[in-house]
C-alpha cells in the first residue's frame, strides 16, 4: 500500500509519467454531491504548468475523464475514478537516465526497490504529474467542503530567500480566491517581483529553487482529530509528504515555535459571540491534535527541483562508477508556485477525510 | 483509532496521568528477540525527570511490568504488553482546570471532544506521561534493529536560541551512546552551558522554552518504504505528530532546502566500496519515500511547555466568560531534552515496522 | 497486526493462557458511557468453565481490572485497558507438547510461524481463554448499543446432531435474556436434553463434539455497512473467525440459500407501520452487505475441541517421525455453549465500530 | 472506505453496471512480473455469459485496457490499473426500479446508504459485472502464485440439490485445469446433468437457483497468517463476503465440523518426505488461523439470483404502499458457474497478499 490514504474516504492514485493515463480512485465520497466540473478545471488549471517563462513548456490538457462515481454531474456512493491520458510524452529524452539516476531524483531508490523493473520515463508514479490526479480529488474535496463552510486555501510564502507575509489571523474564503487569481499565489503582490526574480535567477543559470507554501483552512469545526497518532496533524503531514519535493511540514508557529517562550506561544482563550476562542493562534488552530475551531495554519518545504541544466556527477549503475550527467528535456526552475493548488488538494482531502469519520465522541 | 500506529508492527498505546496505569501493546513483534531489561531501564531513564534542576521534581519510577508477549526474556510472537502503574499522583492539583482551560494545552480541545467526559487530571491520555510506554516499545525496537546493524540515535539540536552543531554525514553507533551519556543529549559540549541557561533562565521567569532535536538512523538499506503516500517520511512524521508539543517534522534539509538551489541541495552519487553513496546527504537519506543507504537524518520542533507559572489567560466554560488562570504544582521549564529519546524510540519502532513489512517488490 | 480489528472502535487482545495476564485495548469508545460492572459480570460468568459437569473444572476468576479509559464508572474517551490476572495455571501439564503438536490444535502452526519461540502453555495465545477479554470487549459493546436500542442475542442452535429450533422472525431483547439464563442457552428446552447427552457421551468416550450458534441482533437503523468489501458481513466475518474453533460463518439462509429457488428465497418488502420491512428474512437483514433494517441473524460453526483424553498420532518435532500423545489435565467435551457470549461480544463490537463511523453516505 | 482489500497488496475495484467503465487499481504487486493477456483472457472468459442456455444472453467483451503499470507485459512496481469499458447497457429496461426495490437486490439498501442518489442501473455497484475488474485482479495474482508453485483452482460443488464431489485429498493444478475446461466446473462429469437439469427447470419456471463453491489452493508453505483476528480464514472471508450473492464462508468440514467427535475432526500428524503433513484435512488447512502446509479448502455458498422473471411483491418508495413487480429483461437463472473463477480470484488475491507481506515472525 503506496499510493493511497484516508480512512472513510479512501484516495488511490495511480499512473506513470508516460504511461497510458494517469487519475485517481475515491472510496467514500458521500452521495448526492454536485461537481462543478468548470470549477474543478479551474482549479486544477492552477497547477499547469506553461502559463508563464517561470515553467515548462510542456502542454498538458489535464481534463479528467470521469468513469464511475459522478452521474449526472452528481456523485452517486460508489467509487468515483477519473482519468487524464497521458498525451504529450517526449520519451526519448529519458533513455540515459535508466542508468545513470538523477541526483536528488527517485531514480536510484526507484531502481534498487523494485529491482531495475521501474517505469521511470518522465519520473514515472513518482512524477511531478501524479499531483495532476491529487487535484482531481482535491477539487472535488474542496467543493463538497465549501458547502459545508470549510474553506481551503493557499499562498506561496518564500521562493529562495524572497518571501510573502503570512496569513492574517482569520483569512477569508475572499482572500484564498484573490490569491488564487495572481500569477504567482502570495498575499503580498510586493513578493511577487522578488520570486519571480529568484526563479528566473535560477533559470540563467541552469539550476533551480525551492520554496515555501502556507496553507489554511477556515470553518472547521472545534473537536476534529484525535489524540496522539490519530491527529490532525499527524494525518495531514502522512499525505502531505507524498507531494513530491515535500521536505518539512509544520502547524502554527511550527519549527519557530522551539525558540518562542511559552509565554509567547500559548495562545490566551478567550470568548467571541458565545464561542471559544483564541486571541493569537501560534497553535494554528490544534491542540493535542484536535482541532481548536481557529483557523488551521501549515506550512510545508518544498525542495529545489532536482532536475537542473548543469552538469552532475552520478554514477553508471551497468559500470559501477561514476559518470557525468547532463538531464537535457523540459524542466521547472521552480516548482513551489505550482505545489499550491496540490498542497490545497491533499489538505481539502485530508480534512473531509476527518469530517466524513464523523466525532467518534458521540453518536 | 487514536493511539495506534504501525502495519506489520502496531503500537497501540493507553493510559491517563493519573489513572492506574499507562502501557502499551506490540502486536507484530517477531518472535525470539531477546529484551534486555537493564539496557531498557537505562533507555527509559533517559526521558525521566528528576535528574537535575531542569526538570520537573515529580518521581517516577517507571518500571516496566511485562504481562504477555515476553517470556524468559524473550518475545513469543504474541502481542507484547506492558504497562507502568502510576503511583506519585496529585490530582488535588488539577482540580480548577476542568473549568479552566490551559492556554496551549488540550484541555479545551478534549473537553469538545469528550463532551466534557475527559479524564484530563495531569494532561489525562494527552500528557507527557504518555511517552514511556511509547519509550517501552522504542527501546524494544531500538534493541531488534541494533542486532541487525541499525541503530537510531538523537541529540538535542537547540533550545530557545542556543544551537548545538548537526549530525556529520555518517553518525555511530559509539556518537549515539556519547551523546546518551551527557547530563544534557548534545553533540558539541559548549551547547550546553547556553542551553541550560536557557532553560534556567524560562524557569525563574516562571516560563518555558522549547526546542529541536535532530535524530538519525544508520544502518538502513537502500529500498526501503514505498512511492507516495507509503514513504519513509509520511510514516515518519505520521508517527512523530504524536509525541506531545511536536509541531515540526523535517528530514534532511528540510525547510532549509526551500532556500537552496538545486545545485546545492541534489546529492551527487558516488561509489564507495562497490556500494552506491551520496557524497553529501541532504536529502536525509530519502529520495522519493524511499531509502538511499545513506543516513536518515530528521529534525522535529517541540514548542515550549504549555504549562507555566505566570497567571494567564483563559475563560470559564461554566460562566462563558474570561477568567484568568495560575497553574499550580510542578511542570518542566523546557521538555525538549526529556522528548530526545522518545523520538528515538519512535522513530526506531517505525523503522522496525518498515523492516518487517519487508520489500514488497520482491518476494 | 494479528490480535486486533476494527476501524473507529479498535480492539486489541493480547496474553497467553498461562502468562502474567489477559486483556484488552478499546481504543475510540465515545466518552461518557456508564459501564455497569455488575452486568459486565454477569456477561463474563456467561462464559466461564466449572458451572456443570459440561465444562473443565479449571476455576478462573474473570473479573477484570481497569488500568484506563474508565473513571468514576463511565469511559472518559482514552483507550480502555482492562486485565485479568491469569492465576490458576498448572503449566505442568503441558511439557510435552512442545514437541509433540496436538492435532487440531495451533502447537504445529505456531511452532512454524514463531520458529519454535511461541509460549503455547495452556493453548497460549491461542488459547479459549482469550475469549474472555473479548467478551469484556463485547460486554461493554453490548451495554452502548442497549442504551441506543440495539439489543444482540445468540443461542446454542446444535451440539452434534442434537439442534435447537431457529430464532423467530423478529426476537426480542426479553427473548435474548431468557435464553442467557438457562443452564445451556437453547430457544426451546426441549433440545436441552439431547444436547446435554450427546456432550455427555462424548466425554465418556474420551471425546469431544462440535457446535452451531445463531446470533440476531434487533434494532439496527437501515443503511449500516457498505458495498463490496466493506460489507456488514465482511465486518462481522472477519471479526468473527477470529473466535478460536470457529470454522464457518453464514448469513440470514446461509449455505441453505444454495438450495433454494429465487422465489424462495427472495424477501418481499412490505409497508409496516410506515416502514419498508420485508415479510421473511432469508437475507439476514442485510442486502449487498448493508442492513436492511431487519434483525441480522449468523450463524457460526464451533469445531469440536481439539483436546480429547484419547490416545493421536502426532509428530515428534525433534525426532522427525511420527509418535503418540495422550492428552493430560482439563479439557471441555464441547465449547460451543461457552463460546455462545463469545459470538454474541464480537458481534456486538463489530456493530458498535459500524455504528460509531456513522453513515458516509451523508454528514 | 468500502471497496477495497489487501494490506500489502491493496484491490480497489469501482465502476458501476451502466456507467462509463468498470476497473480495478491493484497496489503493491511485485515489479517485474510477467502477465501472461492471452492466458488472463481466458481467465476472464471463464466468467462471461452467453456461452451456453445456461446464462445471460448480455455480451460484455470484457477485455481489459491497461492504464498503468503494466509496461511491456511487466509490471513496473507502480500501481496497476486496468479498465473495461461498459459498452452494451440497456438502461432502458431498469427505469422503474427507481421506485420499486427488487426483492434480494441492493436497490433498497442503496437507496437508503445514498439518500436515493445512487445509479443502480443494472445493479449500479452492486452489480455481479464488478466481478470482471476483481477477476482481472486476481487472473495476475494467479500468474504470480503459480510461479512460485502456489496454485488456485474451484469447482461447482452443488447446484439446489444437484452435488458434486468434494476435491480429493492433494488436488493437483492439473486437475484444476481440467476442471476449468468443462462447460460446468465440476470434478465429476455425472454432476453436469443434474445441475444443468436444476439451472433449466428453474429458467423454466421464471425463477432461479443457487448453488456452492469449493475453491483449493495448493503449494502454500506452512505459517502463513496470524493468530486471532489476522488469521488466513479472517482475510479470506472478509474478501469472500465481497462477491455478490455470497451468503457464508466455510474452511475444511466448516459446518459439517459442528457434527463431528473430535477424534473424527483431528486431523493425525504425521512425516511424508521428512516433511510435517496431516493424515486428513478436515482443518482445510489451518489450524490456528495459519496454514499447515496442507492444502487450503474453503467453500462459498451463493444465494439464487434475486432477479427472477415471477412477479414479486414489493414496495413504492413514492407510494409507500407494497407493489407488484415484474423484473424484465436479462438475467441469469443461476449465477453459481460463474461466480467459480470470481472465487478463485479473491482467494488468490487474499493469498498473494499474504505471501507479499512475509512472515512476521522472523526477518
Amino acid at each position: 500500500m503506496s499510493s493511497e490514504f484516508g480512512r472513510a474516504l479512501r484516495i488511490s492514485v495511480f499512473g506513470q509519467s508516460h504511461g497510458r493515463a494517469i487519475g485517481v480512485v475515491m472510496d467514500g465520497l458521500p452521495a448526492g454531491e454536485a461537481v462543478d466540473l468548470e470549477e474543478l478545471q479551474r482549479f486544477l488549471n492552477r497547477r499547469r504548468p506553461g502559463k508563464n517563462p517561470l515553467s515548462t513548456a510542456r502542454r498538458e490538457g489535464d481534463v479528467p475523464e470521469f468513469l464511475s462515481g459522478l452521474e449526472n454531474g452528481k456523485t452517486c456512493g460508489a467509487p468515483l475514478c477519473a482519468v487524464i491520458p497521458n498525451t504529450d510524452q517526449r520519451s526519448g529524452d529519458y533513455s540515459e537516465l535508466q542508468d545513470k539516476p538523477r541526483p536528488g531524483h527517485a531514480d536510484y531508490t526507484a531502481a534498487v526497490k523494485w529491482a531495475g523493473q521501474a517505469d521511470m520515463r518522465g519520473g514515472g508514479h513518482f512524477s511531478g504529474r501524479l499531483t495532476a490526479p491529487l487535484c482531481i480529488a482535491g477539487g472535488i474535496a474542496r467543493q463538497i467542503l465549501a458547502r459545508r463552510g470549510v474553506y481551503v486555501g493557499a499562498h506561496l510564502f518564500s521562493v529562495g530567500h524572497a518571501r510573502d507575509m503570512l496569513f492574517p489571523l482569520h483569512p477569508t474564503p475572499e482572500l484564498f480566491d484573490a490569491v488564487a487569481a495572481k500569477p504567482l499565489p502570495v498575499l503580498n503582490d510586493h513578493a511577487i517581483e522578488a520570486m519571480e526574480t529568484a526563479i528566473l535567477a535560477a533559470r540563467e543559470s541552469q539550476d533551480s529553487v525551492g520554496g515555501t507554501i502556507e496553507c489554511a483552512a477556515v470553518g472547521l469545526p472545534a473537536g476534529l482529530g484525535e489524540p496522539m497518532f490519530g491527529g490532525v496533524e499527524n494525518r495531514l503531514a502522512a499525505a502531505l509528504f507524498g507531494i513530491p519535493a515535500v521536505k518539512g511540514v509544520e502547524f502554527g508557529e511550527g519549527f519557530h515555535a522551539a525558540a518562542l517562550r511559552g509565554s509567547e506561544n500559548n495562545d490566551a482563550f478567550t470568548v467571541e459571540n458565545g464561542l471559544v476562542r483564541t486571541e493569537t493562534n501560534h497553535a494554528g488552530g490544534i491542540l493535542g491534535g484536535i482541532t481548536t475551531g481557529m483557523p488551521l495554519i501549515l506550512r510545508v518545504a518544498v525542495k529545489p527541483t532536482p532536475s537542473i541544466g548543469r552538469p552532475q556527477k552520478t554514477v553508471s549503475l551497468s559500470a559501477g562508477e561514476t559518470a557525468e550527467l547532463t538531464i537535457h528535456g523540459r524542466h521547472d526552475p521552480c516548482i513551489a508556485h505550482r505545489a499550491v493548488p496540490v498542497v490545497e488538494a491533499v489538505t481539502a482531502a485530508v480534512l473531509l477525510d476527518l469530517l466524513l469519520e464523523g466525532n467518534h465522541g458521540t453518536f
